[in-house]
């Protein structure tokens, strides 16, 4: 039934994923919130994080190069990366920048809103919580292990992901911006690392769980090795109903389409497998399912931006499934 | 004689000098261009030099932030300085914006121009050239010294100053600026290494001694050791009239006023000293000499950048020179 208005949508998890899914959105008049994963430990953001006590910036970073529409040269600066055999190696700018602004204000959530600022971006982009966390797991055999990079190494043993602090406090526009949404959209990304931690804030999850908004699970297009080994798309759904201890999914969206052999033989070399649609376990799930070819082309085994938002947008307001000219920034990059 | 509109002005140097003149001067209706010195070595500039292979930003940045009319934030976002034990350490992300500018635009004049726009500068802000410069001096033993770190350390020595490469190229910008202004500013600043060096670019050196406009000279306040020690006023003067070969000043403000017992004897335990004003000799080599009581208050000695602004817009233009009530901003800081 169509909204007869711009629909409210908020979008959750982190990485590339999260920033195709809200490059692709940006195209439509939508009012996007992305509520960004903020536990990761590894490359520029894991050192900042370390060495100077800010939240990890970089998947704010991209989110909010994905929803900019200020000119491309301030992106190209924003995700500037300082070559490598300096000091700098690996930092991008926009990393720095975050950094010393939350630094100067002493506030994660201002530097972030100065950015978006800076960048015109469509939409917010808010960290799932203001405190530190680290991301956690309880594996099958009892065994704790901490920190992103870690956690990425065991998923399928991971019986019980955590943070710690365990309630970090969730932001009030985020709460806000939840309970007003018309959908909520999970992924694509890490099951483990990009998805699950920012449901993992008490508040979130709450309003998540409790809200009348549809919820949608965009499932990966390939595994992950040592994250998600084997999974089919119903498998990852049942590990957000087992971590959430909720039933979360309203509608799953998944890709039908193969990637190109040569594409695929580089992935099996990594240990990475398409995720494969088992659509009867998801229907049984009583989940709904949405499946379609979702591939970019390209080296790489991606959700094509402007495909995957038009597949989201049909869902939440069947108004946006009649056809529609793709403009050049939903059609990728 | 009063010139009627607003008067041209060219500042040229580097360092804490230029920029306390740009900050005054910015109060007045003035049309401003700084040329500013890119043979710095040293701190975050010469590791981005050296690692990055771009000039080095760090008086550019300054003079930037001098002339801001940004609001106060994103002047301390330019200011800021990671602080130590990170691997930042001592970097200010202007310098890294300026850095990574220059890199994705190859230009580091670009750089600086977008960073202008930015901080919305009143003014422009030109390298003195666009070519990476070495500082060096041959000194009277005969010895040549590289790198501006070098020359510090042995300015009464230097017979003779030069850049490698020996002809860099001047910005187009930077000529037509000298050629249409009503008055050139040198200093105050460190005479070898921040005021002299940007008049070593052969084209700047031709301009502003062949130029219609009136030469101003504002001499530092204090002796800075190994550099230009036990120098008089007088001696700044001859100085720069025997490294530029020829008697490019018409008027040297010097200041009249004493530091504060306390703080004067923290300078003589560094080994400086005022800056004698030596008057008799400054007229006998036929420069008008304007004194003053320039001091800032606080526990450095600095010139005030509001009273040294009036000062010299009172030389340009005497029309300057009725009282105005001082702005915050032309009062220091």
């Amino acid at each position: 039934m169509p909204l007869g208005r711009r629909p409210r949508i908020v979008a959750i998890g982190g990485g590339t994923g999260l920033s195709t899914l809200l490059r692709g959105l940006k195209a439509y008049p939508a009012d996007i919130t992305a509520i960004v994963t903020v536990s990761d430990d590894g490359g520029s953001s894991g050192r900042l994080r370390g060495q100077l006590g800010v939240p990890p910036p970089g998947d704010v970073r991209n989110c909010l190069v994905a929803l900019a529409e200020a000119e491309p040269l301030m992106q190209q600066l924003f995700q500037y990366r300082f070559p490598s055999g300096s000091e700098l190696e690996g930092h991008s700018l926009g990393n720095l920048l975050l950094a010393a602004l939350t630094q100067l204000t002493g506030d994660f959530e201002q530097a972030v809103a100065l950015c978006s600022g800076v960048l015109k971006i469509r939409g917010q982009v808010l960290p799932a919580t203001r405190d530190p966390v680290v991301l956690g797991a309880v594996l099958d055999d009892g065994t704790v292990v901490r920190g992103e990079t870690a956690v990425t190494a065991c998923g399928p043993r991971a019986r019980r992901l955590f943070l710690e602090p365990p309630d970090p406090e969730p932001l009030p526009q985020a709460l806000e911006a939840l309970e007003q949404a018309d959908a909520v959209v999970m992924g694509p990304g890490s099951l483990y690392t990009s998805v699950i931690p920012p449901l993992l804030v008490p508040g979130v999850r709450r309003h998540l769980c409790q809200g009348r908004h549809l919820r949608i699970y965009v499932c990966n297009l390939m595994t992950q090795p040592g994250e998600t080994d084997g999974y089919t798309a119903s498998r990852h759904v049942e590990v957000l109903f087992d971590q959430l201890e909720a039933r979360m999914v309203d509608v799953a969206v998944v890709n039908s389409q193969l990637p190109r052999p040569g594409v695929l033989a580089r992935y099996r070399e990594q240990g990475a497998e398409p995720v494969l649609p088992d659509l009867e376990r998801l229907r049984a799930m009583k989940v709904r399912v949405v499946k379609r070819r979702l591939l970019d082309r390209g080296a790489w085994v991606r959700h094509h931006p402007g495909l995957l938002a038009r597949v989201v947008m049909g869902i939440i307001d069947p108004a946006y499934l009649r056809p529609t000219p793709l403009t050049p920034d939903a059609r990728g990059q």
